[in-house]
């Protein structure tokens, strides 16, 4: 698309790297350089929030046992088996509607920064009957709670390949988009 | 810092983008392209979603009668009525918790794309007292529900310029970050 825009060619790159950003739940064994980690995190700790607050902590998990454990313990984040490392996010538990919003959005720019890092990120949930048993793990103390895991680490080729065909599992824009009304 | 990742320069623009994203409130009155309003709703589009509901709906905003009336019954998102574009994000209703963090997710990436595209936005919510009146003048029936709206707009000096010394306003990366355990 032709543009006027200026750094159309810095704008394109951070696009593509937004509309390709999915969950990737299966890696490669190798390790991730800590450095990169540290890089993610910062992508963490920069993320806006209501009131601007800062609610979220971030507990980096790089042992084995550890993160098979959690695996076990939040069925939906069982990726973190498969995992180089994995982020639990830890928030206050003052305010559901705001943490959920608040979380939402830090997890989202962890899946991107890992995505740009050439990495791959899945979200998955300890579920509530999980989250004491997985507080526990963590040394996490109510009303803090950890709902969010995010697995990290370099995407298996199966991750990797298109699961169907481009088009077919993303509603168009039309049926997302109404203009001035939505009904 | 040295690495010795691929595309370095690729992942530098990108994490730029995403550390440099803070919500923008204030606008110039120059219209933003309807084609980079496109691009933004499209990074809407591929957001993720709990179970790949893609639950989220977009109602983009121009009219300018219709953004200052938001802006009046939406006190927090009263930047609408500055911009030259706001994007009310439609959901279900259907799960409170999934709502909201979905919510959050797709607000984030939002945000970050605008800030791909040398724009400013800014997150503003629809407060609870305010949404029966907020769906009404949108033509969303319940248990749809509108609360975030984004403002899009080209950034002010004003809003450009630094609100306090580097480092001041954000805690530290050893504040938010634990290594294998929280407490």
């Amino acid at each position: 698309m032709a543009t006027s825009r200026t750094k159309a060619t810095d704008a394109d790159i951070v696009l593509r790297v937004l509309r390709r950003t999915r969950q990737i739940r299966d890696f490669r064994p190798e390790p991730v350089p800590d450095e990169l980690l540290n890089e993610i995190l910062e992508v963490g700790r920069w993320t806006g929030s209501a009131k601007n607050r800062q609610p979220a902590r971030f507990v980096l998990i790089r042992d084995r046992a550890r993160l098979d454990r959690l695996a076990e313990l939040a069925p939906t984040a069982r990726h973190l088996s498969r995992a180089a490392a994995g982020i639990a996010i830890v928030m206050p538990g003052e305010n559901e509607e705001w943490d959920a919003y608040d979380e939402g959005r830090v997890a989202e720019r962890l899946l991107v920064g890992a995505n740009a890092l050439d990495l791959g990120a899945g979200i998955g949930w300890a579920t509530p009957s999980a989250r004491a048993a997985v507080a526990d793990l963590l040394g996490v103390t109510p009303p803090a709670f950890v709902r969010t895991f995010v697995s990290i680490g370099y995407p298996s080729e199966a991750a990797m390949a298109p699961k169907s065909a481009p088009g077919t599992a993303r509603r168009p824009l039309a049926d997302v988009v109404r203009y001035e009304r939505f009904g």
